[in-house]
């Protein structure tokens, strides 16, 4: 039987690129540091993926027809400049390596927006330069590099998801949407930069769905996984105290705008529209209703 | 006291970055899988740098200051697309990880001009576009980016030595110019392409030498090293076939040339010279007639 080990796949992310494959009728294998409680129709391995030897007994047990990639270091605040970035650019490597060894036929990397270099205009696969300005843009950008090479010269196929904004309930508490959720939600002012920035969010189960459906195509070459749709931080912000009913907490320009973000950084996604067949379907209002109503259960109001 | 620490310190040029860290007057570290008879003023360490738990040991036993990198597979005739390249791309960061983690003061590594789109024109650190088509040149360059996001990242100086073509006494007996000396001294036909290709031979005395003082100097980025003199495989050949006194055992044009190999391939050095402030001085007939000699010794001619 056809078999995929997905790694990262308790993750943000990766819990949503596992329902897509299970339909697929492949044998799914995952692997994570703790068995997750749900472990629905998979084959869990408890493995660190940071230590050499345990890699290399992962791949000499599952022997994966495919291997979808997501586990990185994603710690908010800290992933951007960790030297962490290099450990998994590291066990990246290696875990292709010992994959393109043992029979793989198709490497699926997960790669970022950040390896772009944008200039007020939608980012495309090919034609957008390529130039990271961050530690963990620039290792992504390498283990694409280093995984492109490996499967071209052992003539395996090979994809490489560069992941735009993925939002949705779960996200880390400290990130963006889900503090201003809170922060709204707890009746407390929600102050923001200008929100001048224009990002492609993409609601982690699309973005799930798209790196799973990429997984299953025979397409080659980098993939943006995101929307095409430009929303500014503003516009989020406004969003969420509509939904949240609370506008007037909203403080646009109460803090400074953060030196060096690209203004504009969205997605051009005609190669998975087209090629992989995959278009996300959720709106944001879909996405950031749902992201309220899971914080107010999580903390109702005091009322 | 300023310590330095030297990866592939016994391999064909790491053997020759030695001397000249040495009468800096650092401590030396040197690192091999196993110990080498003659040691000079050096601490040696015998680790295997393909294994985690040793790179780890070997970096918090030496703390160095200046870590000098060249350890990689170049088995000829297979590191082109040897997966190994995988292993050594795995490696290098996670001993470049360790080292920024730890003090590291300098990172200097070794890559290839295999990293550039050669056009006909000298290789210009940069000017020349970097595109490899080797899995070799591919890692290597996405080591360099790995390295220099890392260096940039936390602050520590760094250098890229692009060694073009280390030609000299002790070459693996199968690689081109060895194995043209060998035929030639025992009286065989020595057979060859075209011999059009353009190269940049440098003697390995001078490219190591060469490192060595990029690893001294304060030197950022990456650094051709190569002599910037332009010599053709059958200038090569004839020089030989000169020197051993055999010009009538050249067979010029007796093999196709290979597909896909790259006309001129030549370093521009004005880094090397300029800022590093080292010029290769040994010229190609002194290095030829040094091989030639070495091949005699090592076997007679039966006269």
């Amino acid at each position: 039987m056809y078999k995929i080990l997905v790694t990262g796949a308790t993750g943000f992310v990766g819990r949503h690129v596992l329902p897509q494959l299970i339909k697929s009728g492949a044998e799914i294998h995952a692997v994570a540091r703790e068995m997750p409680e749900q472990a629905l129709s998979i084959s869990w391995h408890a493995f660190d993926l940071l230590d050499q030897t345990q890699r290399v007994r992962l791949i000499c047990d599952v022997r994966p027809d495919t291997l979808v990639h997501l586990a990185w270091d994603t710690t908010p605040g800290h992933f951007w400049s960790s030297l962490s970035n290099l450990d998994w650019a590291a066990a990246t490597l290696d875990l292709v390596r010992h994959s393109a060894e043992r029979g793989v036929s198709r490497i699926v990397g997960v790669g970022t927006c950040a390896e772009y270099d944008p200039a007020d205009q939608e980012c495309d696969e090919y034609q957008t330069p390529i130039a990271p300005t961050s530690l963990y843009g620039s290792t992504k950008d390498a283990c694409r590099r280093a995984v492109q090479a490996c499967a071209e010269a052992s003539g395996i196929s090979w994809a490489w998801a560069r992941l735009f904004y993925p939002i949705g309930i779960d996200e880390k508490e400290t990130r963006l949407i889900p503090s201003l959720a809170a922060a709204l939600i707890s009746g407390c002012s929600a102050q923001l930069s200008s929100g001048a920035a224009v990002r492609d969010f993409i609601d982690v189960r699309d973005a799930g769905e798209a790196i799973a459906e990429l997984a299953l195509s025979q397409v080659i070459g980098p993939v943006n996984i995101g929307t095409g749709r430009p929303t500014s931080v503003r516009q989020i912000a406004e969003l969420l105290g509509r939904i949240v009913g609370r506008p007037d907490l909203i403080e646009i320009g109460a803090l400074p705008d953060r030196a060096g973000e690209p203004h504009y950084l969205v997605a051009r996604i005609n190669r998975l529209v087209d090629e992989v067949g995959f278009r996300p379907h959720r709106q944001i209002e879909e996405t950031l209703t749902d992201i309220v109503t899971s914080h107010r259960i999580a903390r109702p109001r005091a009322s």
